[in-house]
C-alpha cells in the first residue's frame, strides 16, 4: 500500500481543503448545529432525488416529515431495524400501535426506514459500499429536513475476538485490516484517507449506562472493519481458503494485541462519513461467537435473537436518558 | 497502491499455489465438471451452516433441493430477482402458478432465493462485500448439491458511460477504479490480486442473441466496479463532494477511453470468485442514465422497470437456447 505521507500529498494537492479538516484531532461541539453536508452543489440543485430511499425534495416535504429527528439508528438487517422501531415505540410509550409503523421507503427494496417520534431506524444492508450509499442519502435527508443536534448509532452484529458470545462492544476506534484507524476512499480514481475517530463522549456515556442495565456484558474496544466475511476475517469455512488454522489464529492474536475486540463490515465508513459531516456517532455491536473458538455461527435462533436485542436495549436507555424519561 | 509485481511477490510467497492459477489466461473448458470449492477444510467439516441463506448440510438435503441447477442468476434487488424468477417460470412454461414461488431463504432477510426448474435466482444486495458473502455461500451450496455444468449471470443496473439510458452492456472486462482488470482481496491482512476475466464464449453468445431480440440495444464493453455510488463514481450530488464538474467529466472521459461503458458495484469480485472456482460467468447490466449527462436517476418508474427487464430477456433467451426451447 502507498504510505500515509504519499497519500496525504496526493490528497492535499488534488482535493479541496474541506476534506483535510477531517484528519484533525480537535473535538468540536456540534450541539445546536444544523446537520451540514460537505457539498456546495446541493444548494444549487432544483431537486434532489434520494434514489435509494425513493424520496425527493420535490415529491416529499422533508422538513415536515423529518425535522424533529434527534436520533438515527442504523443496522444491517431490515427485519431487525423494524423490530427496533417497534421496541423504541414501546419504550418511549408513544401513542398508537407499534405494529402499525410504516416503512417510509416502501417504494424501494434497497433499504427500509421507520420513524418513531424523534428516532429514525434505517437498515443499511451488508458491507461498506451498501452502508455508504445509505449514509450519503441519510445525511442529505437530515440536511434537507433542517435537523439539529442529531446523534447517530450503528447497532450491529459482529464476530468477537477473545470475548464470549453475547458481549456488547462499544467501538473505541474503527480500524481497517491492518488495525489502523483510517478509511480509504477512492475519489475520481485517487485514494484518499479519512479518520475513523468516533465521539468519545457518546461512547463513554453508553459504557456508563451499560453498568446500569442488568445482564448486559459490555466492553469498549477497537472494531475491525473488513470488506468480506470469509477470507478477510480469516474464516476457514468459505468457498475459498488458502491459509491454515494456525495462520488464522496468529492474525486474530495480532488483532487482539492491537486492541481489536470485534470484527464487522461497516464501522470505518460510518465513522469516517459522520466525522466529515460533524455528526456525533457511536458503534454498538453484539458478538455472535468468539472467533478464537470457531467460524460458524451455531447458536440457536432464539439465543441469537436475544443477543441482537442487547445493543437495542443500550441505545434505547441512552435515548430515554437524553429525553429525560429516566432520571 | 503497491504495484502489481510487489503484490505478486507477496502473493506467491505467502499464499497457496492454488490461488496463482487464477491469474493465467488459459481458457479451460469446464463442461461436465462438478462445481468445486478451493477449500480443503470443507470436506472435513461435520456440518456446514450457510448462515446468510439460513440453510445447512444437516438441516437440508441440498443435492435433492438443488442438484439439477444449471443456471444461477443473481442481482442486487430482492424484488427484481423475484420478478425474474416469475418471468423465467413463464418463459420455460413450467407447471404451477408463477405467483406461488417461495423464497427458499425465508428464514433470513439477508438474501432471497427462488428455484424455478434448473434456474436459481438470488439477490445479493449492493456492493462487493454483500455479493461476496452470497457468492461464498452459493458456491458452497452448488458444491454440496453436486451441481454440474453451471453457468452464472449477474443481471444488474448501472450508470452508462457515453451510452443512452436503456442500453444493455455485456461485460468484456470487469475493471477497478484505475481501469485495470483486477480485484484486490485482503486475506489475513495481506492484499492479493485476482484476475477478473470473464468467459468470452458466454459473452459472445449473449451478444449474438441480443441481435435476435427486437428492441434490445446491446453492446459489449468494460464495466467499472466501484466501492461506492457517489464519490467513487464521480457523482456531484452526494453528501460529500470535493471536485468540480470538469474534473468529473475528465475522469469519465478517461474511463471511456479505457473501454469502460458502464459503472456498477459488484462485477470485479463476481468475476474473480467465479474464475477461481472454475465457473463460467457473465455480467449483463442495463444503463439507467448516461453519466456524461447527469448523476441523478430521473426517468419515470415505469421506464426504469422496463429497462430492468432487458437483461432478464437476454438471459432468458440464452437459457431457452441452451435448453433447446428455441431452435
Amino acid at each position: 500500500m502507498q504510505n500515509f505521507e504519499d497519500l496525504t500529498e496526493t490528497f492535499s494537492t488534488i482535493m479541496a481543503p474541506i476534506l483535510l479538516n477531517c484528519m484533525g484531532n480537535e473535538h468540536k461541539d456540534y450541539i445546536n448545529e444544523l446537520v451540514h453536508v460537505n457539498n456546495p452543489n446541493l444548494s444549487t440543485m432544483e431537486e434532489d432525488i434520494l434514489y435509494h430511499f425513493s424520496l425527493g425534495t420535490k415529491t416529499h416535504n422533508l422538513p415536515e416529515m423529518f425535522g424533529d429527528i434527534k436520533f438515527v439508528c442504523v443496522g444491517g438487517s431490515a427485519n431487525r431495524m423494524k423490530a427496533f422501531a417497534q421496541f423504541i415505540h414501546q419504550e418511549l410509550t408513544l401513542p398508537g400501535n407499534a405494529d402499525d409503523i410504516q416503512d417510509i421507503c416502501e417504494g424501494t427494496d434497497r433499504y427500509c426506514m421507520y420513524k418513531v417520534g424523534p428516532v429514525l431506524s434505517i437498515s443499511h444492508g451488508m458491507g461498506v459500499p451498501s452502508i455508504s450509499i445509505m449514509l450519503h442519502e441519510m445525511i442529505k435527508l437530515l440536511h434537507h429536513a433542517q435537523c439539529r443536534d442529531v446523534v447517530l448509532f450503528r447497532l450491529g452484529t459482529s464476530g468477537g475476538v477473545g470475548l464470549p458470545a453475547g458481549t456488547v462492544v462499544i467501538t473505541d476506534k474503527a480500524v481497517d485490516y491492518s488495525f489502523q484507524a483510517k478509511f480509504e476512499q477512492v475519489v475520481l480514481g485517487k485514494v484518499i484517507i479519512r479518520s475513523t475517530e468516533l465521539d468519545e463522549g457518546v461512547s463513554n456515556e453508553l459504557l456508563q449506562y451499560s453498568t446500569e442495565i442488568p445482564n448486559l456484558p459490555t466492553v469498549i474496544g477497537n472494531t475491525m472493519c473488513t470488506h468480506d466475511f470469509y477470507e478477510g476475517q480469516g474464516r476457514l469455512d468459505g468457498a475459498l481458503c488458502s491459509f491454515s488454522n494456525e495462520e488464522k489464529l496468529e492474525y486474530l492474536r495480532e488483532a487482539y494485541e492491537a486492541g481489536v475486540r470485534n470484527i464487522e463490515m461497516e464501522s470505518t465508513v460510518f465513522a469516517a462519513m459522520c466525522r466529515v459531516c460533524g455528526l456525533k456517532a457511536a458503534v454498538i455491536c453484539v458478538t455472535l461467537l468468539n472467533r478464537f473458538e470457531g467460524d460458524q455461527i451455531t447458536s440457536p435462533h432464539d439465543v441469537l435473537v436475544e443477543y441482537q436485542q442487547r445493543p437495542q436495549m443500550l441505545v434505547s436507555y441512552f435515548i430515554k436518558k437524553r429525553l429525560g424519561l429516566i432520571a
